[in-house]
């Protein structure tokens, strides 16, 4: 089965302007990968329409699929709705299930900041799947998801299983040795398994290690080959651990 | 003065796939903002040639300066230096002062590794500042870092005298309330002070509050006299503190 792609655009001046650090494209990437989904892209744009609809319209030609964090809500700034729309020359919408389930918290009728929350983008489809309150949008390849971490993970929760293809098996090397000594075995491993996916992470100030090395593959065999064929490269006293 | 404009490309695999949590973004994101200067896009990128050099091409014509972080060393997957050579139609050459530096820790004669970390783009200029072992290589409006945190941290703060413009006045509201019952208070502000930057954000589980406001700006009389409108405008009994 061929990888399925995907890209992230996060829409936050508060991370722009360092006032947050995004969670959720760290959160995003390390679930994706489990469901071996190829995140491609991640883009942190500005509260901007013409930012978001740009980014989003290149994405979600670029890649299977898209998820947005952020600027969904009832606020001045929450204008993703609005871009979506923009990036697909659809106009903006209310929706009536949308309506109806925000219409429930407003016993006294909906005001404006409760009917901006009930907008979609002409021809979304909503997606309601656990026990969320509020469904997901969704146009064409595009999931519209909030900024609030506990609901942005709750909401990819639960559209997990709409991504997953096959996993990656993954081996792990740690050494206490610099990078440039390793080089060399790094590149005659390469050569001989060019399929592999072979990633090398120096760490500075960490007691154990001072190299951490990921080996990866959709192919079991080939990960357990290529893992002994550098494991027989390596100088053994470099070799800290491997996992 | 007026703001000068920076984005941001992070060359990362490792990130990509949940590896490794980005803090480089965000260190860059807080020292930028107190500078002054507006980070305007966050984009991270596979280690693939054609995707760093298409992101760095596009950056460095819409922005007035561009950081890479990542992708900078003596292994296979360190490419940053080529792609920035691709996005400005440059030959990768030796450098011969990087030589000269490189050289002191090869008495033996440099590798084929420590040779790589002497490439340049064509044209590039060397930064040497503070006291780091290792100049920042630098090709018209892009400054190339690198990703391990202590090493990128140093280097932009060896930089940060370059990018300084001038600096923003900051508020803070704190609020018992959530945001649906506030929009309209921030919305009647906005209306008299449009040139506000006001965020709203939510965070849920928190014991003190449930919504930060960030009032900011340039001016610091205008920042004071639209901090004074929005406290008089919301209910006092839902103000928790205020910074």
């Amino acid at each position: 089965m061929a990888e399925r792609t995907c890209a992230m655009v996060v829409v936050g001046n508060e991370i722009l302007s360092g006032k947050v650090q995004d969670s959720n494209a760290y959160f995003a990437a390390r679930e994706l990968r489990k469901l071996g989904v190829a995140l491609n892209r991640i883009a942190v744009v500005p509260d901007e329409i013409p930012s978001i609809a740009d980014e989003v319209a290149r994405c979600a030609k670029t890649f299977e699929f898209v998820l947005t964090s952020g600027g969904v809500g009832p606020t001045h700034d929450d204008i993703t709705i609005e871009a979506v729309a923009v990036a697909f020359s659809r106009k903006v919408v209310i929706d009536p299930e949308l309506r109806r389930i925000v219409g429930e918290h407003f016993p006294g009728g909906i005001n404006a900041a409760g009917l901006k929350m009930c907008e979609v983008p002409e021809g979304a489809v909503l997606i309601s799947a656990g026990d969320l309150r509020f469904p997901t949008v969704q146009l064409e390849n595009v999931y519209i998801l909030p900024g609030i971490p506990q609901i942005f993970e709750s909401k990819f929760t639960a559209l997990a299983g709409r991504f997953a293809t096959d996993p990656y098996f993954i081996r792990t090397i740690y050494l206490n040795s610099g990078e440039s000594p390793i080089a060399e075995h790094l590149n005659s491993c390469l050569r001989l398994y060019p399929e592999l996916l072979l990633g090398s992470y120096p760490r500075i100030g960490h007691a154990e290690y001072r190299v951490k090395l990921t080996l990866e593959s959709k192919d079991k065999a080939y990960l357990k080959n290529a893992f002994d064929c550098l494991i027989g490269l390596l100088p053994a006293e470099v070799v800290v651990k491997t996992e």
